[in-house]
């Protein structure tokens, strides 16, 4: 068997934390450490961990070590001790730090927050996974994007997608931080038209027509997407539910279950034991589905915190060759993530 | 001159307040008094306006009397001293007492809540004034399709109109008891996808293509809809502004002028005196609004609890006869009212 | 070693499911099962973690069969199969249900929303363990009560405490229905002064001079309790912190330590493996504690999901005599749910 | 009869709006202008109320032209224009500001947000107008510490008072503001005890004996102080509510009368006329105020944008010694504001 990969997580935020605690439970990953600058209670989490802890720089070492947290080094350490770097800082910082990265003769992964210049590969596994092998880097695209590269490849895999018009709802603030920066009984609809969602779907399937308007809404919880698909044929109901289990990382949700807003979900979520009550999965309304003609409306749910992770596991599979064979790696992090195919619950 | 007409409110509530405060501002109107059940600071703000107090029944006029508020009579009392009745009561309620408004002869006007089969007629202004002449009642359709009317009549009568798909996001409560039944850090879709917005669009003009998804968000200001319209060619963003200004009750804000998120655009209103922060006018984002093709992409503001207040003064002329000009009607609650054409501010 | 005492849980909701995972985990108990009326996503969290389904009664049980859920029997089954139930049903269900567990001959337990007259007892495990021994039942008080009678005792026990005012910021509704019945953009007094929650702890220790007021406040994690205290003499900070020691469910957090907000404590309990992100401890701000002169002021937040939870795990050892010595209990239950000492992190 | 002061606001903001609005109303002073920095809608709704709008410095008026905004000037123009100065700029700017008013020889006002020192006089009407006559300057203190004043200044002038303790529930962030800056679904407490509201208050009143705390909540509308007052003795209920209504700028509201949240009282004011649904007066809750021995507990609601106009316009008297006596100068004020006494309604 082929050696673990050693995995260094750069940025232990909402993203970064997550990614950790993924690559532990790869039986063929070995997290080599995370690196952040802060130093007080989110750091210390990763030291509970058993977290092999670093500091970005040397600056962010002496306050951490002033906080009573064991440092293993700086980011160059840590660079020494891994295969591959998942980066996970926030945006401007990332393009500093892929510099580094590329000295140190790594691979690296960016998150969606960064362009697809950057490293030139937007990845979303079951859609172009076998394009990552053997590269130097890629980019996870964002959790908006996401999902919407595994519906809408689901529908054109099928070959019912002609084109698609989303409305997204976008959490405003993670919970972590909703004490920072939040807006409060308002609505912010972002100021152009098509948002970025669109083109960014596009930098992993250049064919795709998607055009999205995005607006932030006041809660903290997940994404809610409104979506039109304009159908290739008048399809039914069960055709298009056949084709988005076309995806392993889609599940259907339905409202006469109980599941009638984000807050059930989430609170189902933590019920099946899941970390944080991630939810993988894209999370859409069976029921409410419908089929108009050949006009398609659907409605799903987007864990923004937690989609972007079995893409991510599957990233460091792809760059690193660990699994030549796409199904292979998404199957395995999904067995070894809970990933929940059909019905949600 | 014709002599006044004499309005009777039956609900004091959101709608109900406003549009006993619009008809004492109108020169060829007269408050005949407002009814209501309740006996604490909501009915107190009545009498300190000046408007004669009615209670719905004797149970509810002795636990006003008991609260030290002066009431005329009852119901029956204030249908005699009144030519149209404004029922703006709880949905259920409504429908038992048309048959008391019959009983009485009187002219009656219901709101979106009732169904479109209470009067056989669903009244927008601008689309249907006409149809509305002399009849003995009508609808004054609901907030929503109030504002899809608008829009949409005005693409319409531009022949620009081919299809119209909708998201909304409604508000999920009014300021006033959001003490009482309101949701939290969550979102909440209607569980069927068309949402009723679009059917009740059809009752006012039935060859509307529109469908609409709709979902409750937690804020308490104004509805939010975004549209994706299917033209009927090729036009320029130029074009379809110039559609808009078809309507007198469409204006214009610009994300550039400060007016991002609707929480400013209340207090915009604040700012220039509406009472309440009210805005009667459907308000579009102007440098928002985007043409791709044949599809124009735009949203737009509903505020809930106003935009039916002009329609409804309206509907009072258009039944009583007390203008047989539509347009003549129309301007002059949008005078009186101070509703604004072309940009907000 | 005594034989495992077999627990009822009747009521899975935001109380009773956590219960029943604690149950789960002690090695002296087993979980007879649970018992609801529910048929949608929440029951079925029960099915999945492999927890026997009783429904309340026949047409409950009708209608979790038609919804797929494998139902063992009704009220009365789940009744002869175990040692002790525990109640956590609506604060009207309780009292029809206990005329029930009487005559099954069955050690029971109701949850602080039922009155202290239903049992004679309230329990606070810390407090009274002893006098709950080998009782018939118990009502474990609430958690504002539950943690008032923590900290307040724990002044007491050292000497300090003369007399105790607060004001309660109690959240307004659970995470999981914040979708049926919240409250926006607005605080909601208590009509009353005192709050009942002063009288509540007095059903524990009737010693206590303690008078709250309390408020509901639009957010859905935790409560929020500002405490001015008297005490008996002029104490120093850390006196007052090493009385707070005398408790095992009170902990420190410092706002030093980024823990500055109560989103930031349900983030680090979902970071430190808690199910739910769930918090036995009162947290208490150790840097803004402030002793003047006399006088104590200090905070904390209760999760009011958690809180009473190794309360009741208590309580089922005191009332079975599974064990007779309190501290024994206690550190035993803290120890399985891994309730933490000192600092929270 | 004198001449009408002439006022400049400098700083169009919250605060800075309404007392242009407010000097507009009284008979005896003249708006000269307001200066801001903004070019957006803010500015705008100035320009419809054909208020004299200048700009602070010319980059800002070059912007504002820009926009199309008519500009008197700059901040030196309506220096010359003025003979007292309301400075509402932000907490940073207001000190810079004030070198260039002493420059130009005018009397000035400062808000709360300011040092005591800044002015060497902080100034509540009711209190202490006498020891402003004639000064030069004077800070107004902010909207918490004026409720704070007006209430236990009343309880003091009634021999009441001997010491007081508050629990201060913030709200968040503006209206205006709230799509910029918030919080969401959590509190945010203040991290010292005592928070600073206390001590403020001592700067208008030494003598005080008054320890605050302090906590932001997720709403937008107003503040509400939880009191726990020491009394000189054991007091009747109606001798603490005559007490307070020694202020004249003390209302009473009831829960009884369905007040019973923050967003019920806004939306009285609202259909009071007020504009913004402003409340200048303290709106103390008097069913819910209760004496227990010589304890005194009591809530009540600040309209943190409005609380202090009043005062600003007793200031402007007080400086300029447009009224030498305190009582007239508040009665004025009262009457041309509306104003309530005892109920609010």
């Amino acid at each position: 068997m082929k050696e673990k990969v050693r995995v260094a997580v750069n940025g232990y935020g909402v993203i970064g934390k997550r990614v950790a605690d993924a690559v532990r439970l790869q039986d063929d990953m070995e997290l080599a450490g995370v690196c952040d600058v802060v130093s007080d209670w989110r750091i210390k989490v990763a030291l509970q961990r058993g977290y092999p802890v670093y500091a970005f720089d040397s600056p962010a070492q002496e306050k951490m070590e002033q906080a009573g947290i064991e440092v293993r080094g700086t980011l160059a350490g840590i660079l020494k001790a891994c295969d591959v770097v998942v980066d996970c800082t926030p945006k401007k910082v990332a393009a500093q730090n892929i510099d580094k990265y590329k000295a140190a003769g790594l691979k690296f992964i960016v998150q969606g927050g960064e362009k697809h210049e950057t490293t030139g590969h937007s990845f979303s596994a079951e859609n172009n996974y076998d394009t990552a092998l053997g590269r130097e880097s890629t980019r996870v695209v964002s959790c908006n994007t996401t999902s919407i590269i595994r519906t809408l490849t689901a529908l054109k895999k099928a070959g019912l997608l002609q084109k698609a018009r989303g409305t997204l709802l976008r959490r405003a603030t993670d919970p972590w931080e909703s004490h920072l920066n939040g807006i409060m009984n308002t609505l912010v609809p972002e100021p152009e038209i098509p948002s970025h969602q669109g083109p960014d779907a596009q930098s992993v399937d250049p064919d795709l027509d998607v055009i999205t308007a995005a607006v932030k809404v006041p809660e903290t919880l997940s994404h809610l997407h409104y979506w039109n698909v304009q159908l290739t044929k008048e399809a039914s109901k069960e055709e298009v539910l056949q084709a988005f289990s076309n995806s392993t990382r889609i599940a259907m949700i339905n409202y006469a279950n109980g599941l009638s807003a984000n807050n059930t979900v989430k609170e189902l979520m933590l019920g099946l034991d899941r970390p944080y009550g991630d939810m993988y999965e894209v999370a859409l309304w069976q029921d409410m589905l419908k089929v108009v003609g050949n006009e398609l409306f659907y409605a799903y749910l987007v864990d923004n915190q937690a989609i972007v992770i079995p893409e991510t596991i599957d990233a460091i599979r792809a760059l690193t060759r660990l699994e030549e064979n796409a199904q292979a790696s998404i199957q395995k992090t999904n067995a070894v993530l809970g990933v929940r195919q059909g019905a949600l619950i």
